[in-house]
C-alpha cells in the first residue's frame, strides 16, 4: 500500500523531499525582489489533525470492498481528495477537504479492481480511478460527487506496479498500470532497457495514469506522448474487461486501444498495458543555443521540427523563461538540442541541427557534446549534456516541490500549455500572452508570464507558459480562476488545443466542449453508456456533464 | 466526373493501360510452366452489353439525388459493384452484376453530399462511400444491401479532389477527400511539396478512401498510416457534421479524428482533410542486401527497425517474392533499404544501416547509391535508387493489372497481409505457409506462396503473402475462399492482425470481430446509433453486421 505518512496529503511529493531552504530561500527573495513586495510569513503545511473530513457514508458492499484494500483512514482520505495543482494546494491550505471519497481502495489484483467496480456499480457509487494523484487539471478530485452519489471511492491502482512479462526481441514490456515512474524504471534497468517516458510529475505518476492523460514524455519529436508507445492495453470497464491484441500496428477498424487513450477514468480503468521500450541510450549528442530574436528561434525550432532530424529534445526557453531557470539571463532565447541513441553516434546528426539553428541567427552558448556511455537517470546531469541542460534537468524536476514553496510563501505560480500551428503561432502567442497579462493587471497588478516549447511537430509547437505573481491573501484561488479563465478563453478563441499533455479533467471541460467535436462527444457518451451503463466512472471528466 | 468510358467498370485502372502483352505473356508462360499446365485460353473481359442489372428502384427522392449528380448508366451502376479484389474480378468475369446499386451519385459540393445524406436517411436507402473504388475487401460493395433496403446508392467522391488550402509554414495541405493518388500530388508538384503516400493502389485511390482504410503507405517504418500525416478531418453524417480542429496534437480526450480513421464510411462520409504534407526529397542513399539466410535476414530488418534510423524503405523479399519481381532469382532474400530526404546528405544513415545488415550476414548486392537531386515520381527508377530497387518499383504499380491478366489466364492471384510481433514472426510465419500450403494442395493441387515485410515496426513486421495457383475453371471463386478463409484463419488462430492496411471491409469481418474487443465493438455500434440512427451508412462492414 502507499505509504501516506511519507507522501504529502496536501502537495508534492513527499514530506522532507525536494530542494532544501537553501535553494528555496534566494528563490523566493527574487520572487519578491522581481515584485517588490516584503518575503512574507510563509503559511503553515496543514497537518492532518487539523482537517475535519465529512462522514464515510459507505455501509452496503463496505465488506466487500474492505476485501479489496479499502480504507477510511483520514490521511487516506484527505491524500486522495485532490490532486498536485495551485487549484489543491490551495484548497488543502485552506484545510476545505470537504469533497474527500469516502473510501480509499487499494485492489491487489485485478480481480479486485472488477470486484470495486462491481460493488460500486450495484451500489450506485462513484469510482475516481487513481493512479499517481499528480493531476493538475482536477482529473482525480472527486468534486461534486458526495451530492451526487451515496457513496464515492478513490481507486488507488499502486499496489499493481509489477512487470509482468518481457519479450525482448519485440522490446515489450507488460506492466500493471499502477507502476509509477521510478519504479517501472528500476523493473527494466537491469534488462539494460527503458521506457524513457519522463513527464514533470514522473516519481509520482503512474502508467495507468500517462495513458488515461494521454501524457507526454521526454521525446521533444516524433513519438511525443504516451499513446505512441502502448503497445496493447487491458482495462475493466463496469460492462467487463477490454483487451487489444498484441499487435505491433493493424490497420482494421477504429484503432480500439485510443478509445482509451485520454478516457481519463470515465471509460474504464487500465489494469495493464504492454509498452514498447528501448535500450538505454549510450550515444548522446546535445548543444544550447542563444538567439537575440525570439522568432528567429521560433524559426529555427520549426525548420529542427522539419527537418526530419528527429532530436530527443528540441526545447525552446523564451529569455523569461531561461531567466527563470537559471540557463541564461542576458535576454536571449535560448534552444536547448539534443539526440540520443542507443545504436549509432550522433555526430552528423548534431552537425546538421547545428547548422539549421546557426543559420536562423542563433549562436552557440556554452559546450556542445558528443559522447558515448551510459548515463540517463531522470535528473542526472549527465555525460554529453552542456551545462545550461543540465541545469535545465535540474529544474524540471524539482519545479514542483519549489511550486509548493512558492505557494506556502503566497504567491501564484502555475503553468497551462497549449499546441498551434507554425503559421498561427506568432498572432496565438501575442493574444494569450495579453489576455493572461491583462488579467494579471487586473487581479494580482502585475505578473510574470513565461514560454516554453516542450513538444515541436512538423506543423506547429507546443507552448508551455508558466505563471508567477504575487497573490493577495484568501484571495489567489478567486485570482488563480480569473487568470485559468482568461488563459483557457484565448487558447480557445485563437484555436489553439485545451491541453498539450496536461488533460481536461474538471477544470478544462468547458473549453475541451469547444475542442471536442459535439457529435463526437455525443458519440463517446453513447460510448460511455455502453461501458459504463450508471455512470459511476469518474464522472465529470472530459465529455460527461454533471447535471 | 469520372470517365467511366475509360475505366475497365470490371478490372483495375483504364482500358489499354499497363504493361502489353509483351510483359504479360511470358509472365504467364512462367505462370503455367511453374505449374507445369498449358497456357489456357485468356477469358475475354466483359462487355457492358452482355450485363444484365437488376432493375433502379430509386423513385421517392430521385429528383434530389438527381441535382447531387445521380445516374442509372448501366456502366457507371457496373462500375459501382465491385471492387479490384480476386473476387471482384471472379464474379465480374461470371457476368454477376445482381448486387449493382440502384444509383451512383456523383456531388459537386459537399452540401451535396449532405443532401444524399439526407434524402437517403429519409427514404432509408442504403449509402456506400466511394474513393477510388481500389478496395480488395468487399469495401465499396453493396453485398446483401438490396435484399434489405429500398435503395442503395454508390456515393462516389470524384467530383471532390481540389487543394482547398496551404498553409506553406506550417506544411499542411487541405484538401477535398475524392482526390486520387496523382491528382493531389500535381496539386503539391508546383510548391515543391508532396504527401508521398504510394498505396499499390495510389492511381486509382482517393485520399478519403485511404483514411477511411488507414491505407499504409510509402514509408516503411515511423509514420506508416495515413493517420499520421492526417492533421485535421471533416465529415458529413447523417445526424451533421464533424469537423476536428486544426492542431498539430493535442491531449483533450481520446482523439476525435481517430473515430473516423478506419471507420470505412459506416460513421461518416469524409469530405476534407488537412493533410501533413512533406518537402520534395532531394538526398537519396539506397541498398539492396541479398541474405542466403531468411531468419538472418528478418533479424537484419528487426535491427533496422529497433535502430532509429528510420529508413523510408525497409522491404524484406523473401526468396520466392525477390524472384516473382525478378529482383533476384538464386534463393537469396533480398533486404531493400532507403533513406530519403529534403534537408540532409544520407551517407552516415545508409553507412550505419548497411552495418547492421551485414553485421547478420547479408552482402551487398549491386549498387549502394547516395545522390542529391530531385526525382520521385511514383514509379520512376530514379536516381539513386539501385537497379534492383527500379524494377521492385515497377512491378509494384504494375501489380494490379498483370493480376488482371493473370485472372484472364486461369490463375488465383492475390495477396493478403498481417503483422505479429517479432518474437512471434517465425512460429506465425511458419504456422501460416503452412495453413495456406495445405490449402492450396487441397483445392488446386499446389500453388505459389511468397512473403514480403512492407513496413516494419520496433515490435514486429508486417508480413504481406502472396498467392499465385492454378484455376479450375469455374471453381476459382469456391478455391480461393477455400485459400483466404484458411489464412485468415491461421492469422486469427496466431494472433496477427485482420490486416495491416487493406482494411476489413465485408470481407474480413468474421476473424475483425476476433480481433476487436468485443466491448469496443459495441461501444462502436453505439456510436454508430448515434452518428447514422437509421444505420444507412455502408451497412455490413467492420462492426455492423447485417441481420
Amino acid at each position: 500500500m502507499r505509504d501516506m505518512r511519507r507522501r504529502k496529503f496536501w502537495g508534492w511529493g513527499v514530506e522532507g523531499g525536494g530542494p532544501d531552504e537553501a535553494v528555496t530561500r534566494p528563490l523566493i527573495k527574487r520572487a519578491c525582489e522581481t515584485f517588490g513586495i516584503a518575503a512574507p510569513e510563509a503559511i503553515l503545511a496543514p497537518q492532518i489533525g487539523e482537517i475535519a473530513l465529512p462522514a464515510n457514508r459507505i455501509r452496503e458492499g463496505a465488506d466487500s470492498l474492505g476485501r479489496c484494500g479499502a480504507t477510511d483512514d483520514p490521511l487516506e482520505r484527505a491524500g486522495h481528495t485532490y490532486g498536485k495543482g495551485l487549484r489543491d494546494l490551495l484548497r488543502a491550505f485552506d484545510r476545505d477537504f470537504a469533497a474527500a471519497p469516502d473510501l480509499v481502495c487499494y485492489p491487489a489484483s485485478e480481480e479486485e479492481v472488477v470486484q470495486v467496480l462491481d460493488t460500486c456499480d450495484r451500489h450506485g457509487y462513484a469510482v475516481v480511478p487513481y493512479g499517481g494523484g499528480s493531476s493538475v487539471v482536477g482529473g482525480v478530485e472527486p468534486r461534486g460527487l458526495r451530492e451526487r452519489y451515496p457513496g464515492v471511492v478513490s481507486l488507488d491502482l499502486s499496489r499493481l506496479g509489477k512487470l509482468l512479462d518481457l519479450d525482448r526481441e519485440s522490446r515489450l514490456a507488460r506492466f500493471q498500470a499502477g507502476a509509477l515512474g521510478p519504479g517501472l524504471e528500476a523493473q527494466l534497468r537491469g534488462e539494460g532497457l527503458t521506457l524513457r517516458h519522463f513527464p514533470q510529475s514522473f516519481e509520482f505518476s503512474s502508467l495507468g495514469g500517462w495513458i488515461a492523460t494521454r501524457s507526454g514524455g521526454h521525446f521533444a519529436t516524433v513519438f511525443t506522448h504516451i499513446d505512441d508507445f502502448t503497445h496493447s492495453i487491458r482495462a475493466v470497464t463496469p460492462a467487463g474487461i477490454i483487451e487489444t491484441r498484441s499487435l505491433p500496428s493493424s490497420g482494421a477498424g477504429p484503432e480500439p486501444k485510443r478509445l482509451l487513450f485520454g478516457s481519463e477514468g470515465s471509460l474504464g480503468v487500465i489494469t495493464e498495458a504492454s509498452m514498447r521500450v528501448l535500450r538505454r541510450p549510450v550515444f548522446r549528442a546535445s548543444a544550447t543555443v542563444a538567439f537575440q530574436d525570439f522568432r528567429q528561434a521560433v524559426e529555427a525550432a520549426r525548420d529542427l521540427a522539419q527537418s526530419d532530424l528527429h532530436p530527443s529534445n528540441c526545447r525552446l526557453l523564451d529569455p523569461g523563461e531561461a531567466m527563470l531557470n537559471s540557463v541564461r539571463s542576458d535576454g536571449s532565447a535560448v534552444l536547448l538540442v539534443a539526440f540520443e541513441s542507443a545504436d549509432h553516434p550522433l555526430g552528423p546528426w548534431l552537425d546538421r541541427a547545428l547548422e539549421i539553428a546557426l543559420g536562423r541567427g542563433g549562436s552557440v552558448a556554452g559546450d556542445t557534446r558528443v559522447s558515448e556511455g551510459e548515463s540517463d537517470r531522470a535528473g542526472s546531469g549527465g555525460a554529453g549534456r552542456p551545462e545550461e541542460a543540465g541545469q535545465w534537468r535540474r529544474m524540471f524536476l524539482d519545479a514542483p516541490y519549489i511550486r509548493d514553496h512558492l505557494v506556502r510563501a503566497g504567491f501564484i505560480p502555475d503553468t497551462f500549455e497549449t499546441a498551434c500551428t507554425w503559421s498561427g503561432f506568432e498572432k496565438f502567442h501575442a493574444g494569450v500572452k495579453e489576455a493572461v497579462t491583462d488579467a494579471l493587471d487586473r487581479v494580482c497588478g502585475g505578473g510574470m508570464l513565461t514560454c516554453r516549447f516542450t513538444h515541436v511537430y512538423p506543423d506547429g509547437p507546443a507552448p508551455y507558459y508558466t505563471v508567477i505573481a504575487p497573490g493577495r491573501p484568501g484571495a489567489r484561488l478567486a485570482q488563480w480562476d480569473a487568470i485559468k479563465e482568461a488563459a483557457s478563453e484565448a487558447i480557445d478563441r485563437l484555436g489553439g488545443a485545451t491541453t498539450h499533455h496536461h488533460a481536461v479533467g474538471r477544470d478544462h471541460q468547458p473549453w475541451y466542449l469547444n475542442e471536442c467535436p459535439p457529435l463526437v462527444a455525443d458519440a463517446l457518451r453513447a460510448a460511455k453508456k455502453r461501458l459504463d451503463p450508471r455512470g459511476i466512472l469518474n464522472p465529470g471528466v472530459l465529455f460527461d456533464r454533471l447535471n
